[in-house]
């Protein structure tokens, strides 16, 4: 036993590339709303009340019935090939053009952002996102050490009309961009919008990822065209399970082309040889047999009264000078206060009312945001939405009323 | 539609570090190997005969009946804690010494490795392997760009007497060893070298990263101390549920310093955010029964026989001037032929005669090995191993005799 004798001094042994990366503030800050009491509108997770428990179940049983050993041995890495097929087919009713070819699965949308990093980003390449953007994006590209130029959102999202600017300004690699009922904004790209940012990036010779985590989740309105439809040779499309299945099995999917798929298979191998085969058969048996269809619209439901329960909440408890985002669907409403509120400071003051949000900072690179908060409005009941807002309604104007 | 005006040139994008990154020869042979009549020494898959399937069937009952809302959800980065707790325990058992809060639960073993590249290879520093090694390690490793020395093999594992003089030529941030029936030597390093080894490590500070997916499959001897508990302050051990469970789950586990578990998990948030919650459940069911230890006696058993029953083929059939190891567990022999042997070429003829294996070469990072081949004796059956090892003393014989 040479333990005492010798001790590793580890952090002299850290890559360079650390000192970029961070732990998620999101997930530290859900430590505090996980305590009993809180009602949280903090995290971004679905209601677990509506998780397809039986058909779960069902499909568990069947597959390790008939497919065992399949289901428990290596797989390829680009993905379970019906899986595959599944998707490319359900995709192309989306009116996103994409083969089996085209399709990688992934553990999550979070796996599909960190093997594009790898892919794509040299330390010191520049990767424009929208302000507020995805945290985890920038917390899975921060370990390939890119710099991040920002285009502001508006109701309507990225302001397109910004863009060039910032473009020109300089060499970007790729733009980052949630165009349906954005996270943490809530806000939806028009298609006016998304037709002028296909047409400037392809001008200035830059590459899109479509981050769509929320798009089958729409409460009202018609379906917009997502982006990869209008240039699918220079867009990478991103899709998950997590909020129509469940977040807990890890699956979600990019569709690129073909001669990206190569280097994403790549990293995929050497970054874990493949996404669980189990949970791929799980989530086919369970898409394939009409199920996922019918879920969905049990959570739009759901999600809908909540949304609409937040919005009439807000509306009511609220004081004067407090703003919110209307969504047409996802998980989040974005709210903007006075420039004198600090929401990080406030949110202290929530905890004490036992209530909690995201303050608005987490989901900027530049310390902006610091007078905006991000509310969940999937996660809690609708008693607790209003129980919550009602709370959260006081300290705001003890805020801004006594401060 | 803008597709056909503009084509993105997706090469010119590319990171620098995926200059270094490839496809794995291995998942690429193996897609010759699962031709249908071949039979195959090719992969390192388990016997799909000995997985656990009634034992997955009940605990996903389980699981989805008991807690179906803490499965399909979220989790934290970590792991499951249950889980934690239960591999603190069992490896506690076995000399490694552990608390939850060093233990990270990964999918798989390939990702600890590659948590691991993220988090200590910066660009051009040097890692220490073993000749050959696993060809995982550096498929994980080469995006992170480091330069790799290695240290030769013998019939004992690293030649340990060697290491010294490997680590004076240039400075070396951590040493990779596998000492449990090798991937692909299948040599076990002695207690002995494992001493020698950690005080080196220590004297030129720097650190082990033991690699042990097999040390549970011994068929015959005692267990040797892991290289952890002669040093668990300067060791990061890495486990995996691959080959006693299910390596379609990808569920495994790193046991590092609590200082590395913090960046570990930062570098898992951005990954993946965490490891199937499901999947972990239903591991933690499996293991918690005693299950897991049962069935282990039972595959030990089966592969002791497989073993068996490839040394007395190859002794039978293969020719003057080809040797071989002898392991005492693990999947693989490790064949050495004749220098004038190219073992890609004899692939060819191999597959003519409907049986592959892995050319050498495959797990070198210089070309060397190009007369060695690795055999997997856990996936075909005894049956199969009689004959395909016939076949291959056949080609062999005509190419050493013929040639």
């Amino acid at each position: 036993m040479l333990d005492g004798q010798w001790t590793t001094d580890w952090k002299s042994m850290r890559a360079t590339r650390t000192q970029r990366m961070t732990r998620s503030v999101i997930r530290e800050l859900l430590k505090f709303s996980q305590m009993p009491g809180i009602i949280s509108f903090a995290g971004g997770l679905p209601a677990p009340e509506v998780f397809p428990v039986r058909e779960f179940r069902e499909s568990s049983s069947f597959v390790l019935e008939e497919c065992p050993e399949r289901a428990l041995q290596y797989g390829r890495s680009e993905g379970f090939t019906p899986l595959r097929q599944f998707l490319a087919e359900k995709v192309g009713k989306y009116g996103v053009p994409a083969v089996p070819e085209n399709i990688l699965l992934t553990n999550g949308s979070q796996q599909a952002l960190d093997l594009l990093g790898k892919v794509f980003i040299s330390p010191g390449d520049t990767v424009l996102t929208e302000a507020p953007t995805y945290l985890g994006a920038l917390q899975a590209w921060n370990a390939y050490e890119p710099r991040y130029v920002a285009v502001p959102l508006d109701d309507d999202g990225m302001r397109v009309d910004k863009l060039e600017e910032v473009l020109e300004r300089e060499p970007v690699k790729f733009i980052y961009v949630l165009p349906n009922f954005h996270n943490p904004a809530g806000t939806t790209l028009p298609l006016e919008r998304r037709r002028k940012l296909v047409e400037i990036a392809a001008r200035h010779k830059v590459f899109i990822i479509e981050d769509d985590p929320y798009g089958e989740l729409r409460y009202e309105g018609e379906n917009i065209a997502p982006i990869i439809s209008l240039h699918k040779e220079n867009t990478i499309y991103l899709g998950t399970f997590s909020k129509t299945l469940a977040p807990g099995i890890r699956l979600g999917w990019a569709i690129a082309p073909e001669v990206v798929m190569e280097w994403l298979v790549q990293a995929k191998q050497g970054a874990d040889l493949h996404t669980s085969t189990f949970v791929q058969m799980l989530a086919y048996d369970i898409a394939s047999r009409g199920i996922l269809k019918r879920h969905v619209e049990v959570i739009r439901g759901v999600y809908r009264e909540r949304r609409d329960v937040m919005l009439e909440s807000v509306e009511k408890h609220f004081p004067e000078g407090v703003s919110w985002t209307r969504p047409q669907g996802g998980l989040f409403l974005w709210v903007r206060c006075p420039e004198s509120v600090d929401t990080e400071v406030l949110l202290k003051k929530a905890l004490e009312e036992e209530v909690a949000f995201v303050p608005g900072f987490a989901f900027f690179t530049d310390g902006r945001g610091r007078n905006a908060m991000r509310l969940n409005f999937s996660r809690p009941s609708p008693d607790k939405i209003r129980d919550g807002i009602e709370r959260l309604g006081r300290v705001l104007r003890a805020e801004i009323e006594g401060g």
